[in-house]
């Protein structure tokens, strides 16, 4: 057994984690659409599914990282940055009939007060996008003051927007969210 | 089987969705939470846990939306309402070990995408939470191109605010939520 059945048993995990959470997510699932001899599950995650489960929110943690970064980095400022995430975001949304949103806010709000290894992993994937955002904030000009709050209210407003569209079935909350963020972020540059 | 019997099944309901989820929670842990008898609950609720589940995101939604009218009623102005809305919800979170935010975000993320009966559940109180929260903003003076924005910025804050609150065991992130969506407001009075 290579890395790659590994890699596809946590992808298939967060896939499946994604779109309907942590406790309807079964290991006899998670290897099906694997497609991974069960016995690999526990040979590469002796823990179970919680060690697997982490293992899937940290990548998946990461990956949805990369791919705002990218979407920063493509635009001209931060501003546009900022737009251009919420509107990929709910283009997404729309694209995949309202399934992708982020890849662990479900698992998040289940385990937080349940389970506490899977919640100190959420907690870090958190922790690690606002200080990415917190640092391309102040990178842009943005004081530090400022900097972080803009960061949490950025993260927050996406994941409030994704909750609400996903329920309704409409970008709108996602479009509402983005454009109070920008008219926040366009305020904080100085002068 | 009188109608209290069927009122603590709901509200046991109630918690266990909003402490856990929905795939966490069963039948026979709603009806030893609420000491019912297992019969009961198919008594009320022939369409057993979906039917209940249902019924239990109305009635908390309902509740839910009360308590924010009744802060908002209780405060001088809009404004202070909105600031004592994320204050109260930040005390409550804190003085809950974490545990109590939305009572139907993680069932409205869970089903999102795998039950449409329940989405649609989630949808209505999201819907009727948007309606009374613009009514109260264009009652203040808002004015209305503003009212509805106001309104779905204000939850989409809350909600993110509650995911990330949640998972760091933390009141930052609804304070800055709730100091961004109070910026808003401020700004959206006419001169």
């Amino acid at each position: 057994m290579g890395t790659s059945t590994r890699e596809r048993i946590v992808d298939a995990s967060a896939i499946l984690l994604r779109r309907q959470g942590y406790a309807a997510t079964g290991v006899k699932q998670i290897v099906a659409e694997a497609e991974a001899p069960f016995s690999s599950l526990y040979h590469f995650f002796p823990g179970g599914k919680d060690e697997l489960t982490a293992a899937a929110i940290r990548s998946s943690g990461r990956i949805f990282q990369e791919l705002v970064e990218a979407v920063f980095d493509a635009a001209p400022d931060v501003l546009s940055g900022v737009r251009d995430c919420f509107a990929g975001a709910a283009e997404t949304l729309r694209q995949t009939g309202y399934a992708d949103a982020c890849p662990i806010a479900t698992v998040a709000l289940e385990v937080a007060s349940t389970n506490e290894l899977l919640r100190q992993a959420t907690a870090e994937v958190f922790d690690s996008w606002i200080a990415a955002a917190t640092e391309r904030f102040l990178a842009a000009g943005i004081p530090e003051t400022s900097a972080r709050e803009l960061a949490i209210t950025t993260i927050t407003s996406l994941e409030g927007g994704f909750v609400l569209s996903r329920a309704l079935r409409s970008t709108e909350p996602l479009a509402v969210a983005g454009a109070a963020v920008a008219s926040a972020v366009a305020a904080a540059f100085p002068d």
